[in-house]
């Protein structure tokens, strides 16, 4: 793979955010051509300090993935899209909506008329999440489990997947998708609130903070680290046909919540505290998942490889290690208000 | 059913165009106090020549659904909430794919966001397309056939009607929705391009000018009689519980285009022109289509009553009578710039 991907002209939406972040240094390490585009400060912002490793190599441009005119500019000669760019919070999906399906669909839908026109043979890797599917009724989950999401992320997300999906049928755009379920690993955010159980976790024991677990901990997840879902998005950057397809991508094994807690338990003392689920919380919350791979399996060898114990202690080494990512408090919500190149 | 319509207050989206007007119609009928929102011009705008019987009667404002202002001033005090409005060409779903997302989701989402706050007692109807299931492998079509919507069109109309769901699911919003298929009859809008199958062959036939079929013309469609979707919206307007579900709505019987040029025949001298499928139609047609509507039957009793050859009969007496609704060229599609009360 690393040959394929050297001297590349790629470009990665969210590519400052976790998932995104950990892309990036793995296709500079591949000697591709990377610019990230991203908000560097503002509430849907990643942060520099992701890439502090291997920000020589890469282009920032501080931008909003809504704004047409940036997509104008960077998309033209990109040979390969990642789009990780996206409002990640389930909870702030049902109080601000519409910022979802602005951000989740509308700006996908904007690249994608730009590619059509101006990168007609890009790759286009996009991340979508296992929320699609709402409460799951068969386990584990497999592509053609019915979609019926609990939120409205989940909405925006399925309908960007129909478009991606449209536009390789009716266009020929080389597009694949993936479902990602609960991802955890090194440049997780831990400071923004509405992330979702791993981070909340996470935070709450490296500040000595009793976990917060709802109900009885023994919800099911798929937790994968983030090394395995970057494996995935290289692998799919470098598909030669069968594109407008949507996979799966799940960890090693299924795991309750709080097996989860006491594998952190390893690395970092924790202690539990559990409390009845919140209302709005249990309104939009899916009950147990576990999903298959499968299809992304049989397509390319691909597997989640990395067990939770290793990963688990990979994350926490990194953040004892990097204490400013999540010793202070929150950071602001102001949004940015340039478009400009930062670097 | 009118007892329960009198004196209530009735908001109606699109109640200028075609299905919208026949409503309001049977509203004004059965005595409910009725609320038009509407754009009197301009691309996406209705006709106020439709509700020419009833006008004295309903207060027609002049406006968008995508300016939430307006959704605001309007939503208050409303009993029920018939949402018609929307963009309904799928071709122009593709050469315009960003309006289509904001007037066939968008609006609606932020239509239900006000709805939550200021009218949570509120039966809200709407309606959404067979196209939502794209090319279907089994006939008749239920409810519960796979969703793969092959235009930008259906993906909207598709993310709408979870948005319904959830709406009703989170906040008991009292939601109901329907997959109409194509309707026809008095009121449709001849003088707009990309309008579909029935209203290019109606036109055509008024014209003189040859009827142009795409393709065999054995493609089957599900031709269902304006009056018996304005039946069914009615029939839900009045439900009591079991709300946030979506329903077919299908016609009488399946039936290829050739049949309907025939039927039509009986009414209209029709001569045919059969053209080989342009690549940009073929690319969005969803082949042949036969709906079934057992689940809103089971629920209401209601049955698509109206046989083709009575619903077309009494098309063509409508628009021999109103000939100013074919005669001339297409309207002019400059958007209309206010939002103030017209009446």
């Amino acid at each position: 793979m690393p040959e394929s991907l050297a001297g590349r002209e790629v470009l990665v939406t969210g590519g400052l955010g976790f998932i995104g972040s950990n892309l990036v240094i793995q296709l500079v390490e591949r000697g591709a051509k990377v610019t990230v585009l991203d908000r560097v400060s503002g509430e849907f912002g990643g942060r520099v300090d992701n890439l502090r490793d291997v920000s020589r190599a890469v282009a920032i441009v501080d931008g909003d993935v809504r704004n047409e005119a940036v997509l104008q500019e960077l998309l033209p000669g990109k040979e390969v899209v990642f789009w990780l760019a996206a409002q990640v919070s389930h909870p702030l999906s049902m109080s601000d909506p519409l910022t979802d399906v602005d951000v989740n669909l509308r700006s996908q839908l904007q690249m994608l008329e730009v590619c059509r026109r101006k990168a007609p043979t890009a790759k286009i890797v996009s991340t979508s999440t296992r929320q699609v599917y709402g409460r799951t009724t068969q386990h584990p989950v497999s592509e053609s489990h019915p979609t019926s999401p609990v939120d409205v992320n989940g909405i925006s997300k399925l309908a960007a997947e129909h478009c991606y999906r449209l536009y390789s049928e009716v266009y020929g755009l080389r597009t694949i998708s993936f479902r990602l379920t609960n991802t955890y690993g090194p440049g997780m955010d831990l400071r923004s609130p509405g992330r979702g159980f791993i981070n909340a976790c996470l935070s709450q024991a490296l500040h000595g903070d009793p976990v917060t677990l709802f109900g009885t901990g023994e919800q099911t997840r798929d937790f994968t680290f983030v090394d395995d879902v970057v494996d995935a998005l290289l692998l799919a950057s470098v598909q030669k046909s069968d594109f407008g397809r949507t996979y799966n991508l799940s960890g090693p094994s299924p795991c309750s919540l709080k097996q989860f807690v006491m594998t952190l338990n390893q690395y970092l003392p924790v202690t539990v505290r559990t409390v009845p689920f919140p209302d709005e919380r249990l309104a939009i919350d899916v009950g147990n998942y576990w999903g298959d791979s499968t299809a992304w399996h049989q397509r390319t060898g691909w597997r989640a490889n990395t067990k939770l114990e290793d990963g688990l202690k990979r994350t926490v080494e990194y953040f004892l290690s990097h204490r400013e990512c999540w010793e202070h408090s929150n950071v602001s919500s102001v949004p940015a208000k340039t478009d400009g190149r930062v670097r």
